[in-house]
């Protein structure tokens, strides 16, 4: 993490819009969860075949994997998992793929820690294909039905 | 996971070598973690410039992330981190990516939960190749390093 660093992420946790920023260019209505520990949002950078995946993030600034508290990383995949159900059934993929790069080698490019959670369908070429940027607008309607899910199934599970 | 599936990775982690298994073909030295709830070792699948990677499984069975507990999360995630510090320091590797994938849409191929976690390099071209089958004599000498890499540190940590 490059010194001065002014982290996207933090921010859109805190509730601020960074108008300066131009790499992930998150807003407020892309959060679909947020409790006191994590956020999942709607990324940004949309894959052809695999559009509106979801971002979950800590919400205590912690940059990759090697000083991710354990109680963050319980919360982390216990949302990704929640996601994954949410994501079979607003978007009725095939299935579910996750990643999550460290360090400019890695291929990380935001410095807090973030894992990726992949809407997959058959022959969809994720890994031969490239993310480009989405607008807002396009992210409005999957990010409201992931809301709605959670609306529905955490108060059904009574959390 | 089809009916009367043999799980190669149950098998693993019971002490079995199957001689039948022609997808991984995992060999108990290919081990190099081992506690009651989680296993890690040198996968057999190498990516040409990511050799070695290491995979984690828990020793319980479950197919995937939908039914994974959370206390087999924890376990994994912790593990995960002292798998890429392990990583960093044996194979001076530039940084770390995971992935997960679930149902056959998802890329899944062993319905038993994984977790994959890359070495990476500069350039490595992760995503844009394919991975081919090593042998068990070129895995030996990195599940070695790993091995000794965990005998200093879990002792250092007194777990």
């Amino acid at each position: 993490m490059p010194q001065g660093y002014v982290c996207p992420f933090c921010l859109l946790v805190k509730g601020i819009e960074d108008e300066k920023d131009k790499l992930i260019q998150s807003k407020q209505q892309d959060i679909v969860y947020k409790d006191d520990y994590v956020t999942a949002l709607i990324a940004t950078l949309w894959w052809p075949n695999n559009k509106a995946h979801v971002i979950i993030v800590p919400n205590k600034h912690f940059e990759n994997i090697f000083d991710l508290p354990i109680e963050y990383a319980t919360r982390i995949h216990q949302l990704a998992q929640k996601i994954s159900f949410a994501l079979k059934e607003c978007y009725q993929c095939d299935g579910i793929s996750t990643r999550q790069h460290n360090e400019p080698g890695g291929s990380q490019d935001v410095w807090h820690y973030h894992l990726h959670i992949y809407p997959r369908y058959y022959d969809d070429d994720l890994y031969r294909t490239d993310g480009n940027l989405s607008s807002s607008k396009e992210r409005q309607n999957y990010a409201e039905q992931l809301r709605t899910w959670f609306e529905i199934n955490e108060l059904n599970n009574d959390n």
